[in-house]
């Protein structure tokens, strides 16, 4: 759909991390915490209840392969999933497309391709000031830890 | 479970606002976004990643019925839902339990009870400085109205 955000993700396949059948898993380019994704429905559905039980039961296998990952990957020792949606709402005709902020949390700094990774507010909220955008360089080193420690590649 | 925040409010029957088999839903102290509840999964389990596809499929119906709730009790527009777990971690043992936190968000202002509730940080991320504790007694307005607006009650 055009004018949505989340759709125009879907179309792009160069923060690819993992997809599966009704998934698309997406490197965030800020990378305040290691490893932070976008887990976009293949569809443009605009509410988590008009999810469809298949969608859903594929979603709880995208947890497990992803969260596993990043704790091999990284050592991420827990895990904040939000479904929130607000920026559709800015537009006059909201075009909400169901998509999940997926953000890895770590209580000691990681080193990663030259980089110090610090998770400065574990144990609570994670902040939305703090951002780290890094290299595309860097951005492809991740996705390529994230890969190597992936189970049960559906695709 | 001792020590668990979240056993604890399972055990509290006072903001109890709906259960299913598997999640008991409370509405939060904090009203600033009218209708805020927890949604917690009914038994001590630490991780997304290891909820039961009934647990999961069984959330789906509670997605539902308290959206569709919400939307005709106060005219929520949309919802924030976000699995966090953050608190848990600031003990030495972490004793994680998985719940939502259920954030309605409104375009409108809202009158209710005597009381103004406005969305000051519409289609922007949920504000987590912006408290509204009410009293005791709006609270159980404010349950009762969800409460009517319920439909398919498990129980």
């Amino acid at each position: 759909m055009t004018d949505c955000g989340t759709c125009k993700r879907l179309g792009d396949k160069n923060s690819l991390v993992y997809e599966t059948n009704y998934w698309k898993i997406s490197l965030n380019d800020d990378q305040a915490y290691l490893g932070r994704c976008f887990v976009d429905l293949k569809r443009h559905c605009g509410d988590l209840a008009e999810l469809k039980k298949e969608e859903l039961l594929d979603f709880l296998e995208v947890v497990k392969i992803l969260e596993s990952a990043l704790r091999k990957a990284f050592g991420a020792v827990m895990f904040n999933w939000t479904c929130l949606m607000n920026d559709a709402y800015k537009a006059k005709i909201p075009k909400p497309h169901v998509h999940w902020h997926f953000r890895p949390r770590y209580d000691k700094k990681v080193k990663f391709a030259g980089l110090i990774f610090e998770d400065l507010e574990f144990a609570h909220h994670y902040s939305r000031e703090r951002k780290l955008e890094v290299s595309r360089e860097v951005k492809k080193k991740i996705i390529e830890k994230i890969s190597e420690n992936l189970k049960g590649r559906a695709k």
